[in-house]
């Protein structure tokens, strides 16, 4: 467990002062493919785990990026906030947490986080697969009549271990590097813009 | 020479009708580190090459970019536009360009892009190096007296082979993938959402 990061009030600010702005809610995502080439998309942020640096983020277990993670767990979250005019480069690893994870706390995570998704976003994990031809015969979730939780819905926690800050307000640019040390604690130094 | 990709037009109208945000003119990067790990940021549009599906950009030689492309020249664009809800998913291969490229319509368009940079985006390319330690010592590239181009100056020129494209604001969402075929065509399929 390691402690709460320096650059976690930082990121937690800035979501604040960019709040009217719904995307700013969403972040890029890059994972590399089994063919060693990158790939990249917007995802949704849904929070942090409690007590840490963690970040929370929502996937079907039949989309291609759950593919990548378990080939290559390595991810860099790409994360530009428009009105203050800040980019946060996350790089760490990602876990993929199902319904029967041995973590508890994920697992808690992994239910709270489906308590809290709307109708709309709901539905899609219940609808056909993701990214599959239209024209060819196409796996189906079954509609449950519970509220149990579909089978192809997974939560993604994301464990940063480096962050490269850029303000662009700032003249020159606030440029920070932070990394996680052996010893678990964050260090930062100061880079040219 | 591939012909012009039927997606291009969509993307200049997604860029017309996001020209109010000029972060709409951002999108994120990714690329492979030599550790293969994926590397991911926001960098600017800066225009397609003439009567091409090629997307032009800057950076500086100094960059960490510079190495990764250096080594494996496959990147991923992923672009979203906020006014219109649509996320373009570019695949492709990345080129440098300096001031010697043998490709003579490459080697304009290092030049054009240079002529039309502002001041103080010129500005960068003479200074110190990017995201070096600000405690060390750092290399700098001397300021020319001359209009000539400092030798830091990069033009990155991206060819993308694959597209995924997605309407958020259509219901059910609007996916096509468009890839590159073996005779130089570009095909399109739908997918689900």
């Amino acid at each position: 467990m390691t402690s709460l990061a320096p650059w976690r009030q930082v990121l937690a600010r800035s979501l604040h002062r960019n709040r009217a702005l719904i995307y700013a809610r969403y972040f890029q995502l890059a994972t590399v493919r089994a063919d060693g080439r990158p790939a990249n998309r917007t995802v949704v942020f849904r929070g942090f785990l409690p007590e840490s640096n963690q970040i929370a983020m929502i996937t079907d277990r039949r989309s291609q990026k759950i593919e990548q993670i378990e080939r290559n767990a390595k991810a860099e979250i790409c994360w530009y906030f428009p009105k203050t005019r800040e980019q946060f480069r996350l790089a760490g690893t990602l876990y993929i947490v199902d319904a029967g994870h041995l973590n508890e706390s994920w697992q808690r995570a992994y239910h709270e986080t489906w308590q809290k998704l709307s109708e709309a976003a709901r539905a899609q994990f219940y609808g056909i697969a993701p990214s599959q031809p239209l024209a060819e015969l196409i796996e189906t979730e079954p509609k449950a009549d519970s509220d149990a939780i579909p089978e192809s819905f997974r939560l993604l926690v994301f464990e940063p271990k480096e962050l490269d800050y850029l303000d662009l307000k700032t003249h020159p640019h606030d440029h920070h590097y932070h990394w996680l040390d052996e010893s678990g604690e964050w260090q930062a130094e100061a880079l040219t813009p």
